[in-house]
């Protein structure tokens, strides 16, 4: 295998893009170096900026070396070769982690569609809708069997950071933004994802964009 | 690690369950033992039947010695975690079959909607949408970039058969019973899977089955 010398993480806005967060978060938590690229997304030299990094022309790309890595789900797994502890090292774990890891890249549409990321927003109302209820009890139900199973001290998804909860930190801004109503459990997990330092760097951020975008006309979910 | 005794796969009918699909030929594909449980969909007793195995109610489901490990990308991960030659060993060639796969995992919506797998059927119509377009177009990308970046020889997207395979292989049975004209590499792509040993023994139990679905009203995709 050839050592990794250069490493760019192409993002969208970080107030707008959650798969952009996802890949990013694992990226800072690996302790490996990158540099990223921010393309703001819906402008009109967006497609022909995205054209130069993205076989998909989607956020996030991750360039080693010139090779192109994309997907979120893709991209942590590349993260994960290099830096194991990315995933819990207990093979059962490991496979539970990448469930619901998979489950939130397939899946949570109505989440998706409906309650758009937005971190800059806050006191945002949605309506309720069946698909939305259904989707947000799955995402509890989630939390609850990752924490009750996996850890009583610390405070991630299955203890120790892992790309699942990579995956589950843009859920965590659009409850809070959307003010949904959870158990203990959920705002405690939620707390912890706004205590991660990279969370709050990336948040920070996000708060210095200019940009407004319509989410839910363009649809970035 | 836990040496494994038993090995369920959860899947729904073969003619009509594209992601069951997909978990089934990796596990067949690995060698490795496994018993299958089928459970038709769109029946009466359906969700009571997934309620038993599947926390997501979804198929397919992998239950390892009483683990259960769902989503199809999450299944194949661990049936590769004991096979590795599921995955390409070259670390840049795996990048990028992971890079595919998760855009099959998590893309091509109008594919899967508009093109519901039906592996008895043949001739079918699809009215074109620009969507539809799209999706075909990147589809037919994507193959002519593996086949012409990982071998001559070799018939399958990164030479050997590879989860990457597994997960495209629904396509290609649409493609067929869709009659999508491709390309000289889809055709001969096409005719690699279902020259598969493994995908014909699912295709012909597929037209054993005796139940009728109207998989786009009720959006099996």
């Amino acid at each position: 295998m050839v050592e990794t010398e250069s490493r760019v993480l192409v993002i969208g806005n970080k107030n707008y893009s959650s798969w952009s967060l996802r890949a990013w978060l694992v990226l800072a938590h690996s302790g490996l170096p990158f540099e990223e690229v921010r393309i703001a997304l819906n402008e009109e030299d967006t497609d022909e900026k995205l054209e130069r990094y993205s076989p998909s022309l989607k956020v996030p790309v991750l360039i080693e070396n010139g090779i192109t890595i994309w997907e979120s789900l893709a991209i942590c797994e590349r993260i994960a070769e290099q830096v194991p502890s990315l995933w819990p090292s207990d093979p059962i774990a490991r496979a539970r982690a990448r469930s619901v890891a998979a489950e939130m890249h397939s899946g949570f549409s109505a989440i998706r569609n409906q309650m758009p990321m937005n971190i800059r927003a806050t006191n945002r109302n949605v309506e309720m809708t069946p698909d939305l209820e259904i989707d947000i009890r799955r995402i509890l139900d989630i939390w609850r069997d990752c924490r009750s199973n996996y850890t009583s001290v610390k405070p991630w998804l299955f203890g120790d950071f892992s790309i699942a909860d990579a995956m589950y930190a843009p859920v965590a801004a659009r409850f809070r933004t959307y003010g949904v109503r959870g158990n203990a459990t959920a705002e405690s997990y939620i707390a912890t994802v706004f205590s991660d330092p990279h969370m709050k760097s990336w948040s920070e951020a996000a708060f210095e964009e200019k940009e407004i975008i319509d989410v839910e006309e363009i649809g970035i979910v």
